[in-house]
């Protein structure tokens, strides 16, 4: 999906939500199987229920991995009930060097379909780049991440800077706010100001508002740009807004309120 | 596997060689299929003829996931192969928030049973610990990496170190010795000294000797410690040595001249 379509499909819905579909065999609400076919119908129902408030899906693939050949079977499925006009992204924090990378951008990209994968920045450039030559197909670069251990190594100072800024500033020329996203956790919205300084254009795929603790209003205000440029991922709290039966449509409510909120910023 | 294991390992094969098992469906010798069950086949046949000079073995599991589930398939078959004395290392450069790096470890360590997992440490010490928490499991954190983009942001200037060196002085205090282990590329041989001295006691795995250029008695100088401390990744020069039916016999023998190099050191 190019980046005019996600625009377009962002005014139309009038939202920048994106679904996390963390489903983990072991939190299967009532009536679904823990197995994997219960993962596949639990996914099958969420989908349904959120589509008309989602402009994208995120795939956490560890939670598909840990089932090992059959995982990958749940997530090939999956992909299937994603409405085609709807981006879709493997979180799977790639990245190797250069001919290991190109096998995993095979895996995610060619096999599985998907639209994006997310890219571990830390071996640079080579690392990168053969996910970037996958004409129409999007790498999002962790760059600032919302959990404790992001203080470990992104925030290291350089000079007057700090490493996660220096990767925004070298990585960006690798490729374009066309096929290039950016990880940004939401907990801190002085550093969204200054995210967007060094990178004005590129979407930013934002995990940890909610759950997490970051304001949607915050973001919007510092993270923003003339084309939106934002996705707002929403794991937990839409996939198991209930346990019970009713798990679908709790869903589809919680995530037709996050719609509602962002609508008015699209606005 | 614990530390005192590996080093009776190296102290009695006189060797530290790792062979990498980068097996690529599309680049199958004589006589072997392009096909799941020839990967199957492959591996098997090099495990054969290697076993006796290696002490471990290292899956690229990009190579598996390209093909989807059945590439997990190949990873659980060939892993039955490996002499169970021998130290596995699921070279999957993996690393999340807490929940999502405890599914990895779940899906290398507890579904195939790996002994170790590489993991980039870009995301802090809460994307390492779920993977320290498994007991008789190691976490090999990448430091600095053999690839032209390992100088893009992994020497970056910290004061007077660099990202990797706080790297390995940040995260050694997570785990120990008999839990971590480094990556650490072989190009250069002065840098091998630096690390020393701030991880004296942690065993490196290093890949890039041979096909990526560096030196055995280089790394060996100022990467051994009195332990040995050192894991030798060898992939494409062994698995690879030739593309007839002889390939097994050649990866043994390109093995054994590894490892007759490595007696004297071990001696």
């Amino acid at each position: 999906m190019n980046r005019s379509s996600l625009i377009r499909q962002i005014r139309q819905k009038k939202s920048f939500l994106c679904v996390g579909l963390d489903s983990d065999i072991l939190k299967m609400p009532e009536g679904i199987s823990h197995s994997a076919q219960g993962l596949i119908d639990f996914n099958k129902a969420i989908i349904e229920s959120t589509a008309e408030f989602a402009v994208a899906y995120k795939l956490n693939t560890a939670f598909y991995e840990s089932l090992g050949a059959a995982g990958w079977e749940v997530m090939e499925k999956t992909l299937e009930f994603i409405p085609k006009d709807i981006f879709t992204i493997a979180d799977a924090k790639r990245g190797d060097i250069g001919n290991t990378s190109a096998m995993y951008a095979r895996a995610f990209f060619e096999n599985l379909h998907f639209d994006s994968i997310t890219v571990n920045p830390y071996m640079g450039k080579d690392s990168v780049s053969p996910f970037l030559d996958f004409e129409g197909k999007w790498s999002i670069l962790l760059a600032l991440t919302s959990n404790p251990g992001s203080q470990d190594f992104q925030t290291l100072p350089i000079g007057r800077e700090q490493v996660y800024m220096q990767v925004l500033e070298t990585s960006a020329k690798w490729g374009s706010p066309e096929n290039m996203m950016y990880v940004v956790g939401a907990t801190r919205a002085e550093q969204l100001a200054r995210i967007r300084e060094i990178i004005p254009n590129h979407f930013l795929l934002v995990p940890g508002v909610g759950a997490q603790g970051g304001s949607l209003e915050q973001v919007v205000k510092y993270g923003a740009n003339n084309d939106i440029g934002l996705l707002i991922n929403s794991s937990r709290s839409i996939i198991y807004a209930s346990s019970g039966k009713d798990f679908a449509e709790a869903a589809g409510r919680e995530a037709a309120a996050m719609q509602a909120q962002m609508k008015e910023f699209v606005d």
